[in-house]
């Protein structure tokens, strides 16, 4: 590696976004991985936590405290939700970062304080921080210094419905986002819920009453919208590791067709390299997309009269996470966006 | 097994409606399986087509023109979509019949040849045929020779449905169901989507343009609203071998809140010893019912107002299909409604 | 329920064997469930723990502290290993118990002592204690109070392999136990190596220095060899909920062959309702027995000259735990040994 | 791509290996993909076949008939087995070939015709082909003009055992491999065996009378002990797409340890990129090998005095097989041996 690389750091290296931006970067042309930290997993060698990852000349995992970011470029943040406000703001002030939690997501503090249950410890960094839905945002991305990474249910569906919105062709009021994941959007903790016996063989909807993602999606309809939008948002957890697929239900406005929609989509995504339109009829599947950085979408009619369905798909470690994460990083350290993001997808 | 058995045949008895038939059926308290036919496998011991099934004392698999009906009292017809109709109108007239393929189950014989793309071949039998949706027509079927059993789709959705359609509490022109479905829903022939590698770790939307079972439900739906009505039905297949969950997405008519929903559906399901309305706040889930003829149904609010979001899950193979036919069986033979119907879930 | 039903309690009744155990005895003709405890969800309703269960008109769950266990006859202790033995010594004398732990298994001290790093707390109860493989010791079990019963993974290898060594048919020292296993083998406990995202789409050996099911394997074997006995047991960790798959792999005595090892078991199991020799040539398979109580075992040739292979499955959660305790009830309590047990597969 | 590229065709590139192939040489340095055919395929967009490969302007699928080889310096062969001899023997005779099928595996033309029960057709290139398991023929590959590409099954057993045979380590006749393979092993053609319904939530062994891979271990174990062996090889099927892992048991020569095979492997494959032994007590995963080129091997004391146990894991699509081919393709084409093959594991 050259004295050109980008020296990395990662907070919260032990779990599955953690794990993957290593995968990652570790084939990234630019990318020197200099830290990594887990704090309960301190002192360990990264091939006790992750054996896929042996051999390949990784730093030993510290503690925060035992951190020291000043030979770093770059910081991705891949700590629990709350913890990483006072993190952040404890860095360096010259670091960039890459947030992976929610914590700088919503601009809206009152916003944050209601669906977190707490004040924002760093209301400042909030509204510094650019929301980094890469292709909508490319611009401010570029030269942000802290970017919240999008949500992983946030993705697909900001990117199917916010450039429809914006031509005024759905009706925002009227959306309906039934998600499916996989497991590993839940994260590495111990949670019964996440067990495989309770995962295996089975699908359920949860978080019915609110999922904390909605808030997130609401706040780029919105902002695309010009005016308060409240969309449906319904997450199922179902039995494989990774994947996101949303079919999102909508209403078209001033008499459109579902053609239309395909239009503003192609046009908008015509040369994007992570986010394709499908051929008509086509129907994504989120095994075309696994370990991949794509975001494929696809536009239906529905049998009701003025209405269509969007299905889109995504890897939620990837696009949904840590992908999205190195597209920023790309972006912020002035590399070609798609540096270590080729990967086709292992199918079967 | 005395006098008074059933003496039951089952027609195309190698997929797996016939097997989970002879699994409910071989521990029923009145039933005795007299004949089996399979095409291609005649001539086989059960066990070498399914064997868990060795070891019950079943007779040898024949093909349907060795038959003999004469002393048989029912018959389940497993056959597939088309063939059905045939088979059926050369049975004994007095033979009650309880057909789970989709060949009598559109009363409307135009609306049958534009979805199966062929005239119907014994239209008269499709007047005499009872749609066997139990909880919805448990007079009618008691009287009948001939049921229709329902697909595996339309039954939770139109049991969430029909009873708010008729209570005039949401709109029936604005119905969402996106459908999840296990693999078992397609059947044990041999077709590429239905590979273990095309399957496992994935999901994708399928029949976007339009899946046979949509004019299934808008039949029921249509009469409970005295009128024409389209709704959107979007299944998905996914990675479990059994179990189907529907989320739908309705809008309340007349100012009307979920909990009125619930209140509806509550009343006309407490005595039902298989519809089960949850909790309030409990989210069903497809391993709760594994096994099980159940169908259970929950209410939630919606973050839109005016609307509500209803949540379905069975096995599709026992209420979707086998334990559905035996629950008409019962009836339509003066047994208790629930004989050989009361397993628990298999869970995990 | 008559006055001659078993009343009973479960101690433990929040994991997965005591679901397992409730779902068998629900449906059992003579059982009553009169107490279930869990620690830490103590005070709730059984549908809060398991939603499967909700409406069997089951009590709630309270501390062992609070049980009164003056109206039961029998108890099934569902119970994490090594606490055992404290609870079983302090209830009263005369109330029968199935241990569903490892704490009764082992029938000397020192190998227990070893194997679980603690001195036995109840030596003497561990001198009544009878080893409770139904079919290795019907008679000694009916004659029981206190049941050890077998782990999940020494049932199809003993019944395999006891009546070879005791009709001297094979080598005893050259005996490879390669054992498959689904997940709940390893309970309900919050571990990491039972998330979902560590299992799913994957496999790997374990506990390859020394499983504590190894002591009881050979405890078995041995008594059937009249000397001690060293056997290679390897175990596997697979991504399914249910089911056990040995692969047993033997060195036949004095120039024997296989198929003189499918006489023996043949003339052994010929009676036994649930131990099933398949027919020559018949692979077991895991979904076969699924929700049963059967063990299925099959002797196929090696390819190796002098050696045999046999195989073995069940499921873990009923002939393996939960379904063979019944089993033991059935004896003890002088019930049909089948009683509650006759359930067929669940395939697919 | 320069001048310098190695301008490919992929006959039967319609399947998974095909694919998989596809993948990997896509993201190849030197790889020009020129030419794809598929019989049933034939005038199909590669996109049709597998959506995850749309964009990557691949050529359209043709008939072999239709294909012309002047253009091409390298075929893999993905064709099914018995019909590739003929197809390779019309090749133009200085195109250089790897073969994925078993037709060029088995040296000997009698025990060819005993397995696949018919004569060979190219006896004279069965002479030619080089067996390329790349780590035991490195030098004979780099010089091959027709590669047999090893099977799935027998590379990682190959890998752990021919060394310690060699050095007389163990007991060739005391051999036994116990494997667990994912699907994809079995292709993507359509067979009962091969549904999600057949195969998911549950495990058996298949083959046991015998296992075409097993000749072809045993020539190579043979090889290595200078004299015919006979192994045990039984093969299990279970749910997961990919991945094979494989359990070996082992009798040790000489009063021999475990750890001295340790050591005679931990030397043999020091250099070695993708043979990795894993550090002492470290248990294989197929989920860590998951998408790579390696192949992980372990060693373990046995219970049993004087034998040990092996474990090897692979992806049996890659270095199973796609894989695998590329790296032989590096060597005779005078690429470095690890060019297109550098992917980590994607877990989960």
């Amino acid at each position: 590696m050259t004295g050109n690389a980008i020296r990395i750091g990662i907070l919260g290296a032990s779990g599955y976004t953690g794990a993957e931006l290593l995968r990652l970067l570790l084939r990234h042309p630019a990318a020197e991985i200099r830290l990594l930290t887990a704090e309960r997993q301190a002192g360990k060698d990264m091939a006790e936590v992750f054996p896929q990852l042996a051999g390949q000349g990784l730093p030993r995992l510290i503690k925060i405290e035992e951190a020291d970011f000043s030979a770093l470029d770059m910081v991705f943040c891949a700590l629990p939700h709350g913890t990483t406000q006072e993190v952040i703001a404890a860095l360096p002030g010259d670091l960039k970062v890459v947030d992976l939690s929610a914590d700088f997501r919503l601009a809206d503090t009152a916003t944050y304080a209601r669906w977190y249950g707490r004040e924002h410890q760093a209301p400042e960094l909030q509204k510094e921080a650019v929301y980094g839905l890469t292709e909508l945002a490319r611009e401010a991305v570029g030269k942000a210094r802290l970017v919240a990474n999008p949500g992983c249910y946030p993705t697909p569906c900001q990117l199917a419905l916010v450039p429809l919105i914006e031509a005024g062709a759905i009706e925002p009021d009227q959306i309906v986002i039934d998600a499916k994941s996989g497991v590993t959007g839940a994260g590495r903790g111990l949670k019964e819920a996440s067990l495989y016996a309770e995962v295996g063989e089975g699908i359920h909807a949860y978080a019915l009453a609110g999922h904390r993602h909605a808030p997130e999606i609401e706040q780029g309809l919105s902002a695309a919208a010009g005016r308060p939008v409240t969309v449906n948002f319904t997450p199922h957890l179902m039995p494989m590791n990774r994947g996101i697929l949303e079919t999102i239900y909508v209403k078209l406005a001033h008499g459109g067709e579902a053609g239309g929609l395909r239009e503003i989509l192609a046009r908008r995504y015509a040369e994007e390299p992570f986010v394709t339109l499908l051929p008509e009829g086509a129907a994504p599947a989120t095994r075309h997309v696994r370990g991949t950085n794509l975001c494929q979408l696809a536009v239906f009619p529905d049998r009701r009269p003025g209405h269509a369905v969007l299905v889109g798909v995504e890897d939620n470690l990837v696009k949904g996470a840590s992908g999205q994460a190195v597209q920023n990083m790309n972006l912020m350290t002035e590399q070609p966006e798609t540096a270590g993001l080729d990967q086709l997808a292992l199918f079967p």
